[in-house]
């Protein structure tokens, strides 16, 4: 029987969850219309019921007993926003035993216990909802879900730290430094105190886990993502770029290394390749068996990079966020908003309780992909490709050139671009950008030049993402 | 009971039909998988059975008898790639009375016809799915629908005609004419040897029905839009714009201009104006109805404009397409990829097919909005805001800035930008930028101005988007 009123508990009540009550006041007609229910907040979970708040909401819906919502049969959906791994694993754990849909903005917790907790939800006849936990408000998940279903995932790429693209968005187009930068962001709120888990590119690759399980349906652990930071990236390195038609970016990326049996094709005109014209005409059905998805290997990292000005990814600006997605059918696409805020964030959050009102009351089959995932193997770092940057100072004297050119020659690095303006005092500024190369190789050329003597400074490597 | 397999009946076998094909053989076992039954293509309909095609499909599947698919109980889906109107309409009709859901890439049908047919679809019980109806492979039905579902949106602008954005990106990026421009788009077919329906905007204001009926949940008809085409753009206007910092894109354009009553709030913090806090205080629930979407007046238009470059959209070039959504939670988000070709059309085509295969099986009840059209008005044309960018040619004598400024102003229109070069003959080229106005003021001092003896030519008149 479906229910005319659904009743939510939530947990939290900080900027998100102040922002979803808000929303659902703001907007409440027309979510209550699209749900197909009344929904109403029950309960709400703070530490602090004295606190003073922002969000305006009734005293008595407050609690500081999880128990009081987590038991409370009254409640069909929780809302977890208080962030943090051990405490929310717990409390999402008993809405589950106690039959209630999950929705939660936990970022960390999602990319940690992700899987466990979406298999537990399955086994229940429910489901966990975690649009907000990547992207703030811009849909990536259901996205990926379903609108991509159709598709192999063959790469994902990502601007998807709000704080990192802001500073380095002002060093590009501001020429501003770093400290200033950083300081800047912090003081609009854009980057904590503590920027370290920003700068470093663990936040990165806390939401690369998020949404590499969901593009190729894998584990995705933490440890088996590359993750380098933003630091050290100087004035200088995003003035190069700029002038060799680069913008600097931190990206998440992931890409599924196909296993050779998938065939060639082309996605503009889906014109068919000759060996599977053939397997097509023997298999005597539209519908049969092609080539399969195979599984191939994962290549996960995060790091800063240059990036063509003309790539889509290069115009996501300031504390904004995009993801670039390729998959096998649909080519290129880009989903781009703000991926932080309060009434951003409530949009997915609010979006996932639509859903979950409308599956409780018509008591949809929940979970399409999350408990589908397959084991599959990482690409060690050694063995990753990239192009590489690199700025270095040299003594300016005949032959510096020529063991350069023969120290990357020996390891077959070839090079694609090479800039070297004016010398001061006998030494000059080189920016090389290499062709692209395997990792290994690239750092034993690397060995060769720190150890030739008119090499006086090696001052950045910086990988290049081509396309 | 759910099925195993489900038998879904194609009626077309051109691009998009072979694509499909194409797509189901290509990623079946993932398809399949996600659908959670088999789904294989009973029959296909076609005008001739001899002739040769891409797709490699068993001849026995081929029909030229729609009824054969229409009336046989096996078939559970049918997917529309016909196009037209007439016929198309009549076979969806019969295929809804026979019990079975549809899926369309049509967007004359669904721009026209769409509102009637789903509201025909969901008394039967059924649904009716539309994602390939615009942009291709991007997902923008969906995102609209669900994703974005939270919100009131306040505005949507896209580039979703990609003939037009080939031609702008190439007279734009590569200095070509609009001649050599168009006659590359056709070479490579991005434009038909008839192009009438994309450069005068018509392709896009069909698309643009779909899209507002949907963001503002209103039925909208191609009568109710503004459109103007591309022609008449010169390589000159393409260059002033670019000098003053803009990119000339053709933009489908919806707007909902709010009733009054809607509160103003800041989408990035949340924080919440002092009369809604105090509507809240007074509800005493966080969940009670606070300011309601009451129904404002939508403003439609498809035009060219100048788009600064720093804008999203800007960098959306050659055939790519783009939707642009601003929503009163989420901000601006946006939407980006290939606008039509096989493959990524099949991409939301089987996207939808996996959502079908799931209701079918699960009966689940379907279509969240389209039956919940409201009557709407719809701003008139005059009554639109714009701010212009205008190119003309004027005698270069003292006082023709004076007389220009005059004209303006006696009709409340100031200037924004001036832009003279050297005069050449005693003619001198102007180019000016106005603040936004309301067009019918516009309009008026375009007449004044056109009976100023020393202005010799109106050479372009343009609108320009500011944000």
């Amino acid at each position: 029987m479906a229910k005319k009123t659904v009743q939510v508990g939530l947990l939290g009540l900080g900027t998100v969850g102040a922002g979803v009550c808000r929303l659902l006041q703001m907007n409440s007609e027309q979510i209550n219309r699209r749900a197909g229910a009344r929904i109403e907040i029950k309960k709400i979970l703070v530490r602090d019921k004295k606190r003073k708040r922002e969000a305006a909401v009734a005293p008595q819906l407050l609690t500081t007993d999880p128990q009081e919502i987590l038991r409370d049969p009254a409640i069909d959906v929780i809302i977890e926003l208080i962030g943090g791994v051990q405490e929310a694993h717990t409390h999402i754990t008993e809405a589950l035993r106690h039959k209630k849909f999950v929705i939660t903005a936990n970022k960390d917790l999602m990319a940690t216990a992700g899987a466990d907790l979406l298999a537990l939800a399955r086994e229940k006849g429910l489901n966990i909802y975690y649009e907000a936990s990547v992207g703030g408000g811009i849909p990536l998940i259901r996205p990926l879900k379903y609108s991509l279903g159709a598709n192999r995932i063959e790469r994902i790429m990502g601007i998807i730290n709000g704080t990192t693209n802001y500073i380095l968005t002002k060093m590009s187009l501001e020429g501003m430094d770093f400290d200033t930068a950083l300081a800047e962001a912090q003081a609009k709120g854009f980057a904590e105190q503590d920027p370290a888990n920003d700068l470093e590119g663990t936040d990165a690759a806390y939401k690369l886990c998020i949404l590499a399980g969901l593009a190729f349906n894998s584990r995705v652990r933490f440890e088996d993502i590359h993750v380098q930071g933003i630091g050290g990236i100087n004035q200088r390195d995003v003035f190069y770029a700029r002038e060799l038609g680069f913008g600097i970016k931190l990206l998440a990326i992931g890409e599924e290394i196909a296993a050779p049996a998938a065939a060639a094709f082309d996605p503009a005109t889906g014109a068919a390749s000759a060996s599977e014209a053939e397997s097509d005409s023997r298999s005597g059905s539209a519908a049969s068996s092609g080539p399969s998805t195979l599984p191939g290997r994962l290549a996960l990292r995060v790091h800063p990079a240059l990036l063509p000005l003309t790539h889509p990814l290069a115009s996501v600006l300031y504390e904004n966020n995009a993801l670039f997605v390729v998959g096998n059918a649909v080519g290129e696409v880009m989903f781009y908003g703000a991926g932080a805020g309060a009434l951003p964030t409530a949009s997915s959050v609010v979006a996932d309780l639509i859903d979950a009102v409308r599956n409780i009351n018509h008591e949809v089959e929940n979970g399409i992909m999350e408990a589908d995932f397959q084991p599959k193997k990482f690409v060690p770092k050694e063995a990753l490709f990239s192009a590489f940057y690199l700025r270095l100072q040299a003594k300016d004297e005949p032959g510096v050139f020529a063991s350069l050119a023969t120290a990357f020659g020996q390891e077959g690095v070839s090079l694609d671009m090479i800039l070297q303006k004016r010398s001061i005092a006998g030494i000059a500024e080189i920016v090389l950008v290499t062709h692209e190369v395997e990792e290994k190789n690239f750092n034993r050329a690397l060995g060769r030049i720190q150890k030739t003597p008119a090499i006086k400074e090696l001052n950045s490597v910086l990988r290049v993402i081509g396309k």
